[in-house]
């Protein structure tokens, strides 16, 4: 049965270990109907985190969820990962069985235009990798603009990770990220200045290590590999798990103070190709198109994760 | 009955007036199976270039054709239509009844990678308009790559018409046909550089004239109303009939002499947004992409149109 | 007579209301010669910032310092000004008479070609407008660069002023900008990171208005008009003095904490032309090649102008 | 004496095998008044250029002509040269001992800009390789800009050498033409379409061999090493004398035919760097501001060049 209080999400994603916790935060959570899972090559290539992204059903018993395979490439550009920080199989770390669910016949693009068309504007769309799939349905039918409640990315930011300006979902994918970022839809935008905050203290692994389920432990052991590549990397001294953010957001939107202001994705640049010039002091003069998530209730925002943990079934 | 000898084309167009010969080309000449025609935004939005192709298909009496509606916009830019040179509808001039022929519900995206899927790699591609749809449909399904014979485009040049360095088909796309120079599949290149010399003159538009059935009286029109505009806009004393060479090409390739060089398509250029680079001197020292038609053999070529709307059925 | 142990400056400055400051605390500090001031356009046009440095000069007693007029427009794009921050005459809020002193025949280009040829490396360039001057001077005679000892700019940051990604100096010359930072010369950068710590608070405003002498009246004004542009155009509540960060440096570099990094410009974004790519995570590999300023000690530094403002001579 | 009725230029040049008979030519002809010869890193080095061109004065008994050293690389960019076009010299074939002429102390840029400064505007610029000290003299001196009465550019074109879109002088310093193609000077420009016109034919370099005198040998040396490498790399069957189209025109301006176009320079083009997008078909609707030459009278061409060798003095 479908409680129509609930938020109903397609959450878009190319798993990821941060995506990972975004699916468990997403399935247990009672507030949230997750209408589908749609993946997307990113953190690694399509058929690998579409591989994960089953995993990551089967372990916390996500069965009524059905997950469709998107896009292998970007729109224009060649093909790009990050296995430094994700590991060769885009979710290293944790040992897993391949999974015994399977992906639907039905292409990630395709779903999400059947399933917005079939709506009535009820369904939001949370795109936590590349926008890919996302600018796909968008130019492949644009009727579809009109039926989305709310598009909450993760992508993006003030500064870069993978160039000193650009994040890797928008870098992956400018066009893709211009394409949304100009689609008039509303859109709701956890950039790096917001996932910066959203770390993985040890004070917080302490906490999902004492839940006594399975998907609690897989979480720990996906933050354990994350914390090294994030401190070897980058030199952080705890992982930021940016994708859950995104659901998070979807949830309570209260965890986030945001600032409506104008984002645009730089296409052009030899240095800042993927970077979201985000107008903070409002000098362009152009229209608000984003709301820019700018601070975290950190408490608030693991107690989520933390409670969604529990509520997943021991297996 | 299919005859096996005969070259398979899927026709992606925007009629336009070289369009609407293009197809009559390809109807009327024996040696074409023309599998299907798709349409895309670009001399004027898709809803007109579908509707124009259906009363193309129906004044030349064309049935068994499947028409396919396909993008009404380019993946990334917004769109850009010509009718300076076009007329508002896409195709002015002509007067023509509303068709009663329609459009498939399929799009015409859909079509392409279905048709190339179930080939054995027997189909040619033959855009003549922006390549959005042969882009898209790329990215959609990469595994219809290797089953494209070859793709016979009209657009670009060593020259532009849209602006001093870019013709209107790549101009309107430049990101999609960024993607189609870059796939590796074989490509020949209908450019202004060999487009130019496919000029209705006088005596062509005379020859035209004497055939006694409705598709030559409806190109009679076109081409009264095409001379204009193209001296209007161009100072061209006769009317170059683009996109015909394309089908002409496929029906027998002796018609234009090639020449194999590089050729890539600049995306971020202030003034040559949209130019094909062309390496007719091999100074890149890259690999030759794609077959350059150079020269036209003129006669040869309207002769292969007159008789094709001769064989046409007086209506 | 010349204390050899002074720190030997050329001030490159396009006054403005932080320039003018920045002209103060370099005449009135006993560690730093002040060899001369070159003047460029940037905040106004450089008739006008000429007016200004000999404004400044002649109301703070500086009369052993040459004036040199320098470059009226960028090295490649046309000249924009600030005249929503700094007033019309780039120096608004102050009355000031029309200065006596004038300018030297030389070209500000000029003389700091000469003076670095004459000199042993012990020449500093502290360029606080946009970079035209600089890069034309290590154009114009490439045997200057391992003459300078150092470059101390006001400019650039990991966020922008004139545009989100952009600051004003390094937006009005990106090219001047480009040939600097790559130049290979030491390179201290106060960009707006640190240049937004150096407010002009309340209690500043006090101490300054507390001193009994023309020069720091003179401050108090501009500083008065300073803090209205930027509450009006910004919204801060305290207008930051970027200019005088770089002088300050000059003076005693433990005023700032710097991080040394990769710093490059960006010559080709569309939305994103101007700005300097600071590379803090070091995800781009390649060589640091500035010393880029994070923290500001804001009581040293104030400390340091207002003493320097005491030193000045009452007139 | 000066005689009042002959064209003053000065030739600004990177010799080069083209340059030194465009050197030939202005020495040779009774109408020029050559006032100055200026150099400019090119074909080769500064250094280089230098050296060819005093060998040339000296071989030719140039002796009046004073030699003006000038920028060694270019606004923004790195260097390029053309070894491979021009050997390593920068004009290798011809043997020559080191000259016993200097080149003056003055700069090239200082020159330019004092001689135009004391002028009544009757003097024109020939530049014939990168248009570094022009631009640079512009943005020195503004001053200057009404003061030039023709800028007679050997540039750019339709078509590239240096990459399919891009012709070698503009490339190598696409920022410095921007300057000067948007100076609003009046500008004649001998492109590629025109120079690839001016061949050393098989019968020309007869003539010349036929010439009694040394400078006339000289000549026969550069074409016959001009002849292979245009040969061997862009396999030209004779080699054109681009930089000689250039002193022609200013001789008799009727040895070609021009056009009043808009020609603009792509400086941010990914492929199209350095491309001059000359608006032949007025599709831009910009206002012309050059003259570019279209078709050349060779047999005029080449008697004038025959004629100047033939006045010049046997040594």
């Amino acid at each position: 049965m479908q409680n129509n209080s609930k938020r109903k999400i397609i959450l878009d994603c190319d798993p990821g270990h941060d995506d990972a916790i975004a699916i468990l935060l997403a399935a247990g959570n009672p507030n949230i109907e997750l209408v589908g899972i749609t993946t997307v090559a990113g953190n690694a290539e399509v058929e690998k985190t579409t591989n994960n992204a089953l995993k990551v059903c089967e372990i916390a018993g996500i069965t009524d969820v059905p997950v469709f395979k998107g896009s292998g490439q970007p729109l224009i550009r060649n093909r790009e990962t990050a296995p430094d920080i994700h590991g060769d199989s885009g979710m290293d770390g944790p040992v897993l069985p391949e999974p015994e669910k399977t992906f639907e016949d039905e292409h990630a693009v395709d779903f999400i235009i059947r399933k917005l068309m079939d709506s009535d504007g009820e369904i939001s769309l949370v795109p936590v990798g590349p926008l890919t799939n996302i600018a796909m349905a968008m130019r492949r039918e644009p009727a579809i603009l009109p039926k989305i409640q709310e598009i909450v990315i993760m992508g993006g930011g003030t500064f870069g990770n993978w160039s000193p300006a650009a994040e890797f979902n928008i870098f992956v994918d400018a066009e893709a990220a211009k394409v949304v970022f100009d689609s008039g839809v509303p859109i709701t935008m956890m950039g790096l200045d917001l996932t910066h905050q959203a770390l993985a203290t040890k004070e917080v692994c302490a906490r999902i290590a004492s839940i006594d389920n399975r998907p609690a432990a897989f979480v720990s052991d996906l933050l354990e590999f994350f914390r090294q590549t994030y401190l070897d990397v980058f030199g952080f001294e705890h992982p930021p798990v940016h994708d859950v953010c995104s659901v998070a957001y979807c949830i309570d939107p209260s965890v986030v103070k945001t600032k409506h202001v104008r984002v645009d994705v730089e296409t052009k640049g030899e240095l800042t190709y993927g970077m979201t010039s985000v107008d903070l002091l409002g000098v362009t003069g152009l229209e608000p198109n984003v709301n820019f998530a700018t601070e975290l209730d950190h408490t608030k925002f693991w107690d989520m994760v933390i409670e969604a943990l529990n509520n997943l079934p021991e297996q």
